[in-house]
């Protein structure tokens, strides 16, 4: 069944909620089961994969497939990929060694759940999941889409992405760091899956370079503004609400857009990045209502 | 420069040696050179790709390319990805919360060398990396062999295979465990990826289905050989020799195929399985002369 993101008259929040049920049913049949020896594994798995997420990432993945008529089977795999991808990344930043996080989407972190080598390798089995799921011939007919998705994703989970940035992030903490590098870091750490996120439904839909690069545009900014929200919930926010620990940035001395910035100027920083966000999807037209929608929806989030 | 492997008079181990440096000069150029704040992360991950490695892996990438005339730049692309992924998988195994190993290839292990939060993200960064190059255009022309290729090492890496092997690993550390159980894990855990190694000329060389079947059977051998020969240099060798620390596995009480069998019936083992292997390869005819050298090379092998 497709929902059509953003048609009619569903609120950002309830199209959402329906996405999610959708997501994470393809989620469920996509993990591997638990069995065997390495049963445990498995359970891992699903324990911090399934556990309740705001699906943010895979969400933009189904919007943006929808603007070039991708049928849903398709963008729901490259959906799911974009998740596991995000979770592997979370559970591997909430480890001891990383950010020692003891809270993650509103239970114990997988780690305190299980172990610190269940979460090293459970994080270790969701980043390959992701590319056998876009590798495979389910996906997309065309060899050239399904390459072109993992070499994205590749770079995207990589030094020049996620990992770049969560190396930049353990280096701030220590010392002072200026807007540039905090926005660089969150570019890499954050930004750059939210950029593929994007991007996989042009890709999906074999949408020219220049949809692409609106896409990429949207995704900088709203990338950008997501971000510093969540810095605003760190210092704002409640574990109830964000379903994780808050305050850690500030009792860490961290460098966030929050710290150099002060709360008024943030807020402010992330209302402009959405309507920066909003008007590279002009070309696009009404199709892209939901997109829009969704920045704004993004800025005045409260978890 | 293209290496004839095992053509003419050169020993299995000069062959190697020369391969491998061929191999070292494609990882120096593919590895990231350290730039930026993330710059920890690029030296991390050549500190621990560039230490001196047996380079088996590749080396079996490069020998099945030449079976069915893979030019030598693809295949020398595809052997380092799965260097790169092989890498990572010991970056991460050797974690305290994993293996907990201090030294490897003769050096101090990543972790301590750097630190933990870097070891876990050069590991976290080495994987994509490896998906990234097989992922490039000049990999192959033809897309659907480079997909091909990332959906089998997704598998290899994934939670039906190494990952789902060294969760076993740790499960066995606690408790008895049989042959067959001990034969699954390292199917899983060190069987996959050279697996993947040996079938990876066939996908390039779009070799009938016959010939990876061939392939795989000879790795699945190779692979078993190649293991019960590092479990007897655990009880045998000295860590000069093997450049990692030996006798972890009996002060761990963990089930082994030296523990389970004894020496002599592991030794003996090894050699049968060898002859396995081989035999796998009469298909080929005296094309895959290397490919039987290494076998009996490999449980030959002090190191």
């Amino acid at each position: 069944m497709s929902i059509q993101l953003g048609k009619g008259v569903a609120s950002v929040a309830e199209v959402m909620t329906a996405a999610t049920a959708e997501i994470d049913g393809v989620l469920q049949n996509l993990l591997p089961e638990p069995s065997g020896p390495e049963r445990r594994l498995a359970e891992a798995m699903r324990y911090s994969v399934l556990a309740p997420g705001k699906r943010f990432r895979p969400i933009l993945a189904l919007a943006t497939a929808e603007l070039f008529n991708v049928p849903r089977r398709a963008a729901l795999r490259v959906a799911v990929a974009v998740e596991l991808a995000h979770t592997y990344s979370l559970v591997h930043d909430d480890l001891p060694c990383m950010d020692d996080d003891d809270m993650r989407r509103g239970q114990p972190s997988l780690h305190k759940k299980f172990d610190e080598a269940t979460a090293v390798l459970a994080g270790d089995a969701l980043l390959p999941l992701a590319f056998e799921i876009m590798a495979h011939v389910e996906t997309h007919a065309d060899a050239e889409v399904r390459v072109e998705l993992v070499r994205a994703l590749a770079e995207a989970a990589g030094p020049r992405g996620m990992v770049g940035g969560q190396m930049i992030d353990l280096t701030v903490e220590h010392k002072p760091a200026d807007i540039g590098t905090i926005t660089r870091m969150q570019q890499l750490k954050t930004g750059a899956l939210i950029a593929f996120a994007c991007e996989a439904g042009a890709v999906l839909g074999k949408a020219p370079t220049s949809a692409r690069h609106a896409l990429r545009a949207y995704a900088r900014d709203l990338g950008l503004a997501f971000q510093i929200v969540d810095d605003l919930l760190d210092v704002e926010g409640s574990q109830e609400e964000t379903g994780k620990r808050v305050g850690k940035d500030a009792s860490l001395g961290k460098a966030t857009f929050v710290a150099l910035l002060g709360i008024d100027r943030a807020r402010t920083q992330a209302a402009i990045l959405a309507d920066q966000a909003v008007a590279h999807l002009d070309v696009f037209g009404e199709r892209a209502a939901f997109l829009k929608r969704l920045a704004r929806f993004v800025v005045q989030r409260s978890h």
